[in-house]
């Protein structure tokens, strides 16, 4: 399988670290964050939204957005549950990371960490920093009773909140006052396979 | 199953309109959408997202996000194909949906019709129009070649991205340049038991 891929995306980093924990081999063609002036050329036709990762199976297929990507190769694995309740709790934390985990996070990260210009975003800062804040407190709650997010076992879920929140610091969030988030952080970068994100 | 509810969110009518044409009964909290003040009473340990849609089933458990509600109403029915890759797909565009059409035209429409204070948002508006249009863009690409957005028939993914394409206009957008999603609102709004956002 083909992944269209950027070294420092967390939402490529998921569809990485979860093919290195099931021995999937990827084939990594690396696009540029910054300059996207050939993304229509390469990824049309193959994902509506341009974006990276990209995954194209070995029979030609593609397939777009990380959280669509985890679910497809996870599929008869423990990594997504059978049970019909459990699987879409799975779906809520993905969507609840697409929603208020990555535009807080990953993009305050981007800014700070990858833009090369973080004072040209200073005065968005602090709405991003306040939500992502919010969006590491909603996963406080939870993890505090909870090993992982779903079924009590490592799934998608938490391979998809990891991709950003294990580089939050880069985006300037504290996680030391999230003790709970730290300690799953380390629960899911414990499984076997684990990668890091520049591994 | 008792749904909290918003009647002007399009993300809890995608769940109204699915249970409408599945013939699933709801029971509807109705939650304010500008004074959110009572959503850690109401919602907490429902959702950590403290959000509507939330679903809580017959046996008390609940579910939050639209695409993982969806997901859970439609599995086993024609609504959530059998096919690994095709239900990738479905997950691909309500990912989607959630990425690059709801942050965008969602809320441009909330600040225009929803919110009472359209001024207060006049600075932010163009940057979310623009980035509506690519969305709409990109679904018109898809849809001059298909009929629905997944294998040719209605999914979850088409109520999905219906829930507020149907009313874009109400964020300014104008739909009459984008024949394709016009022509594909219609084949969608024809479906058995279809309801409208205020119906």
């Amino acid at each position: 399988m083909r992944l269209y891929n950027s070294a420092v995306s967390g939402n490529c980093y998921k569809v990485r670290l979860l093919a290195a924990q099931l021995g999937l081999p990827l084939e990594l063609v690396e696009m540029d964050v910054l300059d996207r002036s050939d993304r229509p050329e390469v990824l049309g036709g193959l994902n509506p939204a341009l974006r990276v990762p990209t995954l194209v199976l070995d029979d030609g297929r593609a397939l777009g957005e990380s959280g669509a990507i985890l679910c497809y190769l996870a599929e008869g694995t423990p990594f997504l549950p059978d049970d019909r309740y459990q699987r879409a709790q799975v779906l809520q934390w993905l969507f609840f990371e697409q929603y208020d985990l990555e535009p807080n996070i990953a993009v305050a990260r981007f800014w700070l960490a990858v833009s090369g210009t973080p004072e040209r975003w200073a005065a968005e800062l602090p709405a991003k920093q306040e939500a992502g804040y919010r969006t590491l407190a909603a996963m406080e709650r939870h993890l505090a009773e909870h090993a992982f997010l779903v079924g009590e076992r490592c799934t998608v879920a938490d391979i998809a909140l990891y991709g950003y929140t294990n580089v939050a610091e880069e985006g300037g969030f504290e996680l030391g006052r999230f003790p709970a988030v730290e300690a799953w952080l380390a629960r899911v970068a414990a499984q076997p396979g684990h990668i890091a994100i520049d591994g």
